[in-house]
């Protein structure tokens, strides 16, 4: 992987209705963020769309114009909820062909009698489209400019991602480091705003929680330079002393 | 509630970098999807956007004019990251002030001594807003024309969508019905496709699992029209039997 000292930014696009129904929860967006940050890439966007060819090539016209990369989940299989090949291809401005690697290699994995019309499918590619390859269940993803498409089954979807990883290009890593408070979010806000406003290259999140009862709040510092990271953390911690709150740190 | 014969839609912004880090895995779309699929309201797109302002107010303008109704989640809080009533007050041009109701229930719950700055930020709505009740932890959300603003944090988030109920107007409630295949997605594909086009006023959902080894796929028939989905489900059980696909329905 190559880095860069630049903020490299992504966005992420779930084709889905399953999503949009409530019947499936996503599971991808956290392991692809968290995959992505590992890699120096900042996912700054994330969009739910229905099977829907025009709302497909709008959202993807949109993000990859916009961000330095767009991942996409879903759609790529062999039903005829299936559309995103095609859509991509619309959004490209590209026809869309079976690819012929992608072709023998479901041609050799199903055998010439089993390789139905409905698996041919799973071989379409926009013209131009280098696959990802698929260690799992076969049928691969594709790779058109800037945009990764790959398939919406979390296992599947994190095997292509492996393989991804020598074609792009990672900027800075974000380190962040957190601090659980046990006082209400509102009585340590100011404390939170001085330090952010003080250490230059930090963002501070607070993320409140109730458990059991009891209210606090995670303190998440984001930052590429570590030194700017233990400072803010070192304030935050001596705040915390002085204003006698529990806390923990990670 | 009231209803009517028409498709309502709605959209769902998540406000919150916490999503976007890959900190936090977001409960609340599962939760909110399933809620108006109950109220006869379609959730349609979800975009989840980082603590930037003009990211919020780019999503909040773009979702409210395309869609009946538009919900927010996250940054109604009392730290310097809470920004959401602001963002809110430049999408729709107005100016934000302390709402004095908000402003009276929290005066009250916390007492004059301990109203800090930071609480009385959980206070500003634009001007016109109308509070959301929150039973859980008192500050409130708003409603400004078809825009409904809730907490991220879900016990919050769902208390506020309670309060909601009476506020919205539903149209007819899709339905659905589900039958697990024991057979690979790529073999049932183009019964599938057969059975959608044959009945009308249904979509049909594939969706693959590989579980010990074993592939499959849920098959998910949805309609507003309950005869229609009783039709393709007893054709895609037909379908089942037919080919000694193994199979369970819900």
């Amino acid at each position: 992987m190559q880095t860069n000292n630049q903020h490299v930014k992504a966005a992420l696009l779930i084709i889905g209705d399953e999503i949009l129904s409530g019947r499936t929860q996503d599971k991808n967006t956290s392991y692809i963020a968290t995959w992505l940050n590992e890699a120096g890439i900042q996912l700054s966007e994330v969009r739910i769309v229905p099977d829907i060819e025009d709302e497909i090539v709008h959202a993807v016209n949109r993000l990859r114009a916009k961000y330095d990369y767009l991942f996409t989940t879903g759609g790529i299989g062999p039903t005829h909820d299936d559309i995103t090949a095609e859509a991509m291809g619309a959004a490209f401005e590209l026809p869309v062909h079976n690819h012929p690697e992608a072709y023998a290699r479901l041609l050799a994995y199903y055998g010439e009698e089993n390789f139905t019309d409905a698996r041919q499918r799973m071989t379409r590619v926009p013209e131009g489209g280098e696959l990802i390859e698929n260690p799992v269940s076969i049928a691969p993803g594709f790779k058109i400019e800037n945009v990764f498409v790959m398939a919406g089954v979390p296992k599947v979807m994190q095997a292509m991602l492996e393989k991804l990883r020598h074609h792009l290009k990672g900027g800075r890593k974000v380190h962040s480091k957190t601090v659980t408070i046990h006082a209400p979010e509102s009585v340590i806000a100011d404390t939170l705003g001085n330090i952010e406003a003080s250490v230059e290259g930090i963002s501070i999140g607070s993320y409140p929680f109730y458990h059991e009862g009891k209210v606090g709040a995670q303190i998440v510092t984001r930052s590429v330079d570590q030194d700017a990271l233990t400072q803010a953390q070192n304030l935050l911690v001596a705040a915390c002393e002085a204003s006698e709150w529990e806390y923990d740190t990670e």
